[in-house]
């Protein structure tokens, strides 16, 4: 049961794309925000949010967004993100602020050199959803329901200020996790960002193939399945991999370690290697399906 | 529109499971083959095959099995299959034999040796389909519709059976493509085996994380695509791995040289250079996209 609460009086939204547009969204069906108010650098963009009805009203001067709204969601893309703390310094005492950054040490330590005292109103966040579509137009109110929003408190983040981030995200129907900022990173990293970089690299090493179109015309089913991450947006993705360039580095080395030991089976044609290797992915991966079909998801 | 032509009079296949069912069931629904006899080393998915109908009779012994038969297709995973070659030298002239190995080269070098004067009734081929699930029991007549299927032929190969099996394969739905063996081996490594080798090595390494569970339960929705080929069955992708290491292992080199380059760029936080990589990567996946969606397929 999710617990019930007031709804939130004024939530600020920077950044009205598929994430920002898509909380709005699902706040705004249950009753659990009384009014939205939309930021971001493109006019149009807040237009076509109003229209929509995603937003109650939109600003274009940042100081007038978020007077006195209880919750600040900065949800552009994660360099851009951190740009708004140092104007976020005079916030009343009062506003929450959140994010929704897929990196999670970079944003932290931005938000402190930049937010003074208010660093502890900061709740920072991640919804673990998404989608190779982008903007506001292909936000929905369903967007988190059963999926993961991550919270990484900091020792000193103000507890009432993470319990109401942890009831807005549950409004959505997700499920509410808290964790380490750098567990978040690496976990991240092997999930998400590592999977990326490896998708763009075998779809940009086909695409430098003398006859790409031939190649890519042999492709079967699992070769789309597989890199249908590399039409997720260019631009988030390297932003993404800059920010968390320390755990996503580590992690391509230690996968690099991985690819190796199987290359060098190939090469030797060791078949019991290759089997062995090969069976534990399988078996993994059917466990993962398993935890996935048993919470709802597809497999 | 696909040629008429007489029924096959009898199809022996060896080796019914998801490929050789699906192949059976597909000719028997469209009336295009007079008798299917199975032949394979487990009775047990003989029986299975002939209860679902997928066979009208089956033989426990090779040579009455494909005794009298007009095509004989090799349908067991493509280690397997080589060794019936040496058995097949004394067929009748009259008899074409084909293939549906993923890896053309090796099978081929394997049938030059066994089949003596036979080999140019030796049609190789390739259907691109398939699927996580494998067996009989998951064959389907449809499996092959607006996939494609490539024939290898050599220079000695008998036009006539070459074009014997096209029809064949024609009756399926399947598009027929010709092309090299080499080229085959080269453009499946880099469209099939290189995936499958990335998927296994990525999944491989979260299971050798500290808390496996942890991490791929915060998986999104885009890793479980990206790691599905995983599911893959290992003993089958062991022997393609095995049959095609040398195209293979050279593909693993260049592709390690793009993921260098890649790594080279997150560590350096160098923004153009992965902007534009990723860039190009996600519009050489659109065009894929496009052209899939052209020929009716998912996206």
């Amino acid at each position: 049961m999710v617990e019930r609460g007031n709804p939130i009086s004024r939530l600020c939204v920077v950044g009205v794309g598929l994430i920002g547009g898509s909380l709005a969204r699902s706040l705004k069906t249950r009753g659990s925000v009384l009014e939205v108010v939309g930021f971001g650098r493109t006019e149009a963009t807040l237009v076509r949010a109003l229209e929509l009805g995603v937003v109650d009203r939109y600003e274009t001067d940042f100081d007038a967004a978020v007077d006195n709204a209880e919750i600040v969601v900065l949800a552009p893309p994660v360099r851009t993100l951190v740009e708004f703390f140092p104007k976020l310094r005079a916030l009343s005492e009062q506003t929450i602020i959140t994010d929704v950054g897929s990196v999670k040490g970079g944003v932290i330590e931005s938000a402190k050199q930049s937010l003074g005292a208010g660093f502890k109103r900061f709740v920072p966040g991640h919804p673990i959803a998404g989608s190779e579509q982008v903007g506001v137009a292909s936000s929905r109110a369903d967007l988190f329901a059963d999926h993961k929003v991550i919270l990484t408190p900091l020792e000193e983040t103000d507890r009432s200020a993470v319990a109401r981030v942890r009831w807005m995200w549950e409004q959505t129907g997700a499920r509410v996790l808290e964790m380490g900022v750098e567990e978040h990173d690496r976990a991240l990293a092997l999930t998400s960002h590592l999977p990326h970089i490896l998708a763009y690299a075998l779809v940009g090493h086909l695409a430098s193939q003398p006859d790409p179109e031939r190649i890519f015309g042999l492709a079967a089913g699992g070769f789309y399945d597989f890199t249908r991450i590399a039409s997720s947006d260019p631009v988030m993705w390297r932003d993404i991999c800059v920010m968390n360039r320390i755990a996503l580095d580590d992690r391509l080395q230690e996968f690099k370690g991985e690819l190796d030991a199987l290359i060098a089976a190939v090469q030797a044609g060791d078949d019991e290697a290759l089997e062995r290797s090969f069976l534990r992915a399988k078996n993994a991966r059917s466990q993962v399906a398993d935890h996935r079909k048993r919470q709802g998801g597809a497999q």
